[in-house]
């Protein structure tokens, strides 16, 4: 399928030229395979750079493998992830989670994508009664599937409820930079440093040709990850071409570039819509994406045109996505295209 | 670790210049991820004609991952997989095979890697007995993990073997082209006409940046791969970029040109080194790796310059690889060194 | 802990007399093990005079395995079923299903226990779509957790439209006998001939010392059963005895009268408690379970003598179950004691 | 399968009267269910009076469950239990240890079904390396799969090696009563004693109806054991009757009485046998099995009125077990027919 703008996937764009070039770089000579080579000693130390000197960091393919490692680091199978129903492990993995680790998915409803305490404290009462799966670990995307970013005040007082109820803390950061560059504070700011105690560190959102990262603020936690990144099918052989993307993205500030950007551009969407009588923006604005409802006519007719995703088929919500690399012409030309659509009568 | 010359693995070796290229020609606008894009068309395509237009494609991240897909696709956790100890799923995948599919292997001794009908049969005894894991597969890899090579008569011997019996038959194709390149046919002559139901095909250690697939010759038995790929966590957002570098191998024989130089700089070095009198070459040279054995204070003396692997501690024995882009200068400059090494006494 | 009357569970009472005679009875003399002695035939044969001809029947240690085996036989990883929030298999078996056979719990929403096809299809829109578990299965419990029974029609109607979306339909029947009972039906009555799949039987519940039953009514789908039994770790070695005891439940209406029995007895616990103001039937009394609400205060008076289950904390809402052998007088005494605890203020 | 006198296997015997008398006893009034009944604390006293104070004893159903919830509770997926060809984990258990642990299983190749530390320190070589399991248990079985039993030696000079080497040391104790009775020491004495960590006691070979127990010697290892167990289906609900079974088999020695007695029977018949000269006792006979091999047409003869297994067909090897109710006219008649059925020429 072509497409020739998409708002349907941050994943639709390509690679940042920075990316690629470091990809081109990285092509030099031969560097031992697994991890064991130059570029992947220095992109750990960029990402200790950002996210402390403590972060272990494993890189991995994608986004699913990374969750995958990390809940297998900090949780066994009679164990369980206590997650919003919205959360991609949840919703779609394809059960990668379950059938990696074993651990159940306990899930709470949300209208946000954003746990709070209270929804946590309902999953913990079976706790000590062998019939029911132990809650470990919880889990919170930043920015949340919903478009939804967490403020710093947020994560902090579920990392200390985490902390006070012997549970570890999750964070899915596959738009974590766009959640730090929503917030105006650094990686490790809105991450380790709040108490997270492991993290899926997105790239392939944010530029990258493909490469995600587990990184563990607690490295006597994480003693076993090699292992496990290895039998998640997670290990890649050419390992330097995945650290180099990512050295590149944590570099003179690439990342924060293309997520402020990404985020820029949904603002922008949002203020160029809103004012459509038809159209009603359903979540906050605060990542790089638009949640809308408009009338079910003017989506058939915009889908003609443009990819994009029905999120929620009884309710005419769409998701709209912007990514590092579009452009305000694009919003401008989409955003007419969605006034046009909602003028059209059945 | 940093290394010049390296004869450790094919995974060393960079990326081919035509497969960046096509990465970067890849890069131009955007595409719908998750393998519905045009470059994941082009390469389906590409593979079809190499393996028969029957041939289901799905691709995947890396080897142990397309074995994983591979053996899943054709086995239930109570079946099991009958291959060689030496098999790379046996060996070198920390048990993501048995982790991930719920299969036990069953293997067999081998001196040269490669699996034979009486060695299968006898694993065939338990069979409808309930307390036996059931074999459902029979796993086969070419070239071998011992660089050697099934000539086609010994694979259509173990494929009619395997029909005969029940058995599915996978070839472990990591390196498959350089096994085509040695044997002087075709991709799919070795394989599916062969009698191959799935296969791994490797393209990383043949000049990839990273990249395999899965290749089931009976459609019929692939329906669920797409969801078990992705539960496998081998699904690549960006596609395109691993569809495209297999694109360009599959192009213009580049497969064939990259193996059989790889191939040629191995056969270069045996007999290079074969007059050697405290060098023994221990298996047949027929792929890219030379297996050889010497003193072990050789040994130690040459892993000071040079990166390669002990394969045998108590035999001294080496594994010496080959990669596409290895030079013969490398290969005259590592066979004085040999020579050298073995002249010096304790 | 010890108990002198309980309604804890129809797990707390023991063995019916003529169960423990059977097992004496196969105390005689040697026998194969395994299940391929003369017991477990006259058993399975008994069930097909309950199930039909067509019945392959497993005998299993209890009911966790006997839902996991019969899931396994069912679904694969990739695939899910579809069930009732307060299902056995989601809420009661410590992530056993997830963690044995991979596959995810698709929940719904209930007040009853009982499942609706609306609530089924709702689950059904991910079909095909790569990132979703594939529903496979809809698992129902019969008498539900709740203490509800489905009635004929609605199982009926919940086969059709199982079968209509490709989706099969599981019944956990460790309560089988007291539904039965409570529709006055058969046991095939209420599942095969309904369109129900495979069945949990059970019969620890009603009088045995352990044992229950796999009953798969399409045999051509459980020809692996005999393996997947085996691997979840479900074969009894010596399993005469527990065959002996499900053929005393199924001859001369032992499993009718024990289960009728404590229906009643749940009847006459609601009718001799519906009438204390302050005590709420919160749910239909439809099997060998009253669910009632009663003050926190009454509660916790009548713990100190008796024991049961707060299934609601925040309710206030406690489950009382009943027994083959519970007795008239011993409600009697505890529908006294009921009104004699709510009489007491603060 | 009817059989009137087998040799087959000591699960062929039925329940030792004090054992039946046990569960009728047990059948007295309501006991709360899933262990937390006084039956169930008085046989983990029993327990503790046996394997020490500090032992931490959970109930299953079969060995198989046992020996899963033994390796679940000491390994993790990435992790490999290293054990004997022939232990019944490796052979007999339809690949349950891969499948719900996911650990690999390390064979070691065995004429005695003995391992050594030799054998272990083989299977250390990939410690630390990413590609390979990593070797955290060993397994043995006491009395071994061939009927042979490690002296307290051996097992403490395996049991030191593995502190050593940072493995933990499980006994797969099918039938640890019958190796403590030949070597006519306590059950304590050749397990915890010795440095074991984890146990899987048998009691259904030894006279129970069913019950089997995981000792753990290391109470801060078994944390979790509990939820394991559940997951693992192996929390029976009315564990009373276990629990009493195992009360009457630890007390009064009667599972010396019955283990001594099936060990004398194997000695006698070993006696009775080994002067036929056509018979060949293939195994030191210690606890209670004999492995013989005879001629072919003998076995078949004796196969028309005896039920045995051939252990190995290729060598005409049988196994004759003996249990806890052979009997000495048994034995003398086998012993007879053998050499009935050698004398027949074809």
């Amino acid at each position: 399928m072509a497409v020739d703008t998409t708002f349907g996937s941050d994943n639709h764009s390509g690679v940042h030229p920075r990316v690629l070039e470091a990809i081109s770089e990285a092509n030099s000579g031969p560097a031992v395979a697994y991890g064991l080579d130059d570029f992947t000693a220095t992109a750990a130390e960029k990402f200790r750079g950002h996210f402390g000197k403590e972060a272990d960091v494993y890189f991995v393919f994608n986004g699913t493998g990374a969750n995958v490692v990390s809940i297998s680091t900090l949780a066994r199978s009679f164990q369980a992830v206590i997650c919003s129903e919205h959360a991609h492990i949840n919703a779609d993995e394809c059960g990668a989670p379950e059938s990696a680790t074993g651990c159940k998915l306990l899930t709470v409803h949300t209208t946000d994508g954003k746990l709070g305490c209270a929804d946590i404290a309902r999953h913990l009462r079976g706790r000590l009664d062998q019939h029911r799966v132990q809650p470990a670990l919880v889990s919170i995307t930043q920015a949340s599937e919903l478009g939804t970013v967490y403020s710093a005040a947020e994560v902090r007082e579920i990392a200390a409820f985490c902390r006070k109820n012997g549970l570890f803390l999750h964070m899915d950061g596959a738009r974590l930079c766009n959640a730090a560059a929503s917030l105006g504070l650094g990686l490790g700011e809105i991450s380790g440093e709040l108490g997270v105690d492991i993290l899926s560190f997105g790239g392939t959102k944010n530029g990258l040709l493909l490469g995600e990262a587990v990184v563990c603020f607690r490295p006597e936690l994480s003693k076993d990850t090699l292992f496990i990144r290895k039998q998640k099918m997670q290990l890649a052989s050419k390992m330097r071409f995945i650290a180099a993307q990512l050295t590149a993205l944590l570099s003179d500030d690439l990342w924060l570039q293309n997520a402020a950007h990404a985020n820029r551009m949904a603002k922008l969407l949002e203020e160029k819509v809103k004012s459509i009588p038809e159209v009603k923006i359903v979540q906050p604005v605060q990542a790089n994406a638009v949640f809308a409802s408009l009338p079910r006519r003017a989506i058939d007719k915009l889908l003609k045109k443009y990819f994009f995703y029905i999120w929620d088929e009884d309710k005419n919500e769409v998701r709209w996505m912007c990514s590092w690399n579009t452009t305000e012409k694009q919003i401008d030309d989409f955003a007419a295209a969605v006034a046009e659509s909602c003028k059209v009568k059945t």
